[in-house]
């Protein structure tokens, strides 16, 4: 057969998406898988019983993370498809589930056409992504290219006050296996988790990286009087500085144009009360952008604003670093595959920045790492009306195959052996 | 002896203010005497039987407003001197009491001296001024100048569900007697809850007036978008159309300027979370202007600038009117009268209007009315730090006393007789 033809199976794969959902599902919809809780355990069991019942090779690293692998017709570097299981607290079905479901519908159709590839495939799902459970998010991946001692990771404390160690202990999931020690490539299948696909009928996103992420709190504090009888003059007014720092930020994000974002979306006064001058504000400001040097400009532009309104306004402020990531480049000769691939399969294509954080940037760091987009429908994530349609998951599953067989079958031509 | 000579004593007045302060009394300091609660019947118990002890005939309206009428020496119109004893649930002890118990020491002062005004003198207290416990504040001078009905004020329900005409008769003050039928003068004596007075070093405010107020609760609808994956093209951020109202209101009242105030002290965004756009704000707008044609003006740039906000941010909206009070002037007479007074005792004035609504505007439909305000330390009230120095409680008083014989002896010349 022409290894160009090879599809995976569109209803096989929903079927996977559907019954891994069912593991935490909540009533009214959506599911609740937070990392290392029982109901994650039940789908980790799950995974581990699809992983062995396709025939890859099950081991189960230090820090919790899964990875099944399918032996190459030779040692060396595997192609590595992943993403995670563990999802946030009222979440929905594709969010990490599809990278590893549609690796794992990868594998079964690579043994359906009895394909032997030339290099190992493995399919990956890492710890504790989500960071609703545990912080950092990307944990399980960050440890597993070295940027957070195991120890450190294991000594991570939930918001529930459970040492991270413990509960993976607890649930049966502190291995002593590992995953591949080479990497020839990572791609990761994700819902894109915003409207841009969507909005331009596009099918297939190629990623070229993820945005740098730069989130401030604010604390404003002024002095709390009576609406009615305080001169303006007289006022230290917390919720009028706020307010002109949140629509300054609106104002110079639009001004700076491109991909930058910049978003108020957490914002609380106190007292909070119709005829009581706020004397205190406490908000957030989350800045992206895919260039650090323009995040920097967009983070100077913030701080420059608030020490304008709060001296204006007469109030003081704290400002605290709640997160701050530099943006990652996904490899530049990964990213023009994943679109010519996509392209050839007659697929619509659009090349965009991850918004939101991924495994593939923590992978990004020690091996070439791209990731595959497709539509979210309404541009809705971590929310139980999550939904792709199957056609995008297809087309998404089957950018993802192509690519992989690219990567595993390097010497390979057009046809199978 | 010279009647303008004649003063109230600073010592018993606090003790008078300390003492029904102890009524209702929290831990901590501060008071709660809700309307026509337990507490407050025992506020009233107090009230009556002070005034009775000062010989004043005592006289419960079909409201609950309590008067006590020290005679004159003909019949004829009453000098009136009120205020109310009703507190906010975390209120202080000078809000309301000053005027009621300052009316109890110029009447002890004209007893002590033995004066026989011409007209009638009667304390008032009027029921439920707060509106904390029922709507509309002011309640029982509105049903006792025949601004509200009195069968439709008794059937108002309280927060707690209780029907006012229950909780009247339930502490034994649903009265049959009446307030003064005719009313020469109303003169209330008030903190100013307002930071002007000690903020210019001035010890009598000359009320002009009680400021229009129009509050405005804007409801906000947007769409609920990642922060990171959403463009700024494609949001519908309801929190940041908020965000330029508020900041808006601040602008456009500065630019006002004059007596117009404005304060969005109440803002609420869904979800609340760093990284997702606000799907949809509340926040309410409280404006105030002494001048009616003023305070259209400002209606209609908040009308104008929500309309601009919501358009630019693609967003939808719903305003309420929570309430809205055209402006009351003072009767100009007894307004000049006050500050002669209070001028002629060495003390500073300043005029000024009512940041805050008081019974006096209610009784301005009916008689002459005027108020006198004196400094609240750090501007404070409806809180348990509220706090007026005694000098400036009597010096309030005295200005209340001088005010009374002024009009309560229309005839008579600087000598007693």
């Amino acid at each position: 057969m022409m290894l160009s033809s090879l599809r995976i199976d569109p209803a096989r794969l929903v079927a996977r998406i559907e019954r891994l959902g069912s593991i935490g599902a909540l009533e009214g919809g959506g599911v609740c898988r937070l990392a290392l809780t029982p109901s994650e355990k039940l789908g980790r069991d799950h995974l581990v019983a699809e992983m062995t019942a396709l025939g890859l090779e099950v081991a189960i690293d230090a820090i919790g993370n899964v990875f099944g692998t399918r032996k190459g017709r030779r040692e060396g570097p595997a192609v590595l498809l992943g993403s995670h299981i563990d999802t946030v607290a009222t979440g929905g079905l594709y969010d990490g589930a599809l990278g590893v479901l549609a690796g794992l519908e990868v594998i079964a159709a690579l043994n359906e056409a009895s394909i032997a590839t030339e290099l190992p495939v493995t399919v990956a799902a890492f710890t504790n992504e989500e960071g609703a459970r545990f912080a950092p998010d990307m944990l399980g991946s960050l440890v597993f290219v070295g940027g957070l001692g195991l120890e450190e990771a294991l000594d991570t404390v939930s918001i529930d006050g459970k040492r991270l160690g413990d509960e993976l202990a607890a649930i049966g999931y502190a291995g002593t296996g590992h995953g591949p020690k080479e990497i020839a490539a990572y791609f990761e299948l994700h819902i894109e988790q915003g409207p841009i696909l969507e909005d331009e009928k596009t099918e297939i996103g190629v990623v070229k990286g993820v945005q740098g992420i730069s989130w401030t709190e604010i604390t404003i504090r002024g002095r709390a009087a009576h609406a009615g009888t305080t001169p303006i003059r007289l006022r230290r007014d917390a919720g009028l500085a706020a307010a002109r720092i949140a629509a300054g930020v609106g104002a110079f994000v639009r001004e700076m144009g491109g991909d930058q974002v910049g978003t108020v979306g957490a914002l609380t006064l106190s007292p909070n009360l119709v005829n009581v001058v706020a004397e205190k504000a406490v908000m957030t400001v989350d800045l992206r952008n895919p260039d650090e040097a323009l995040l920097k400009a967009a983070e100077a532009r913030l701080a420059a604003l608030i020490e304008t309104a709060a001296g204006e306004e007469g109030v003081t402020f704290e400002t605290r670093s709640l997160a701050r990531f530099a943006p990652v480049n996904f490899a530049p000769a990964l990213v023009d595959q994943v679109e010519e691939i996509a392209q050839t399969l007659g697929l619509s294509t659009r090349r965009l920045f991850s918004g939101a954080g991924h495994d593939a940037q923590m992978i990004a760091r020690i091996a070439p790492a791209a990731m595959i987009f497709v539509p979210s429908v309404n541009g809705i994530s971590h929310n139980i009306t999550e939904f792709t349609a199957t056609a995008d998951l297809a087309n998404g599953a089957n950018v993802l195959l192509q690519a992989t067989l690219k990567q595993a079958m390097p010497t390979n031509g057009e046809e199978a052996r």
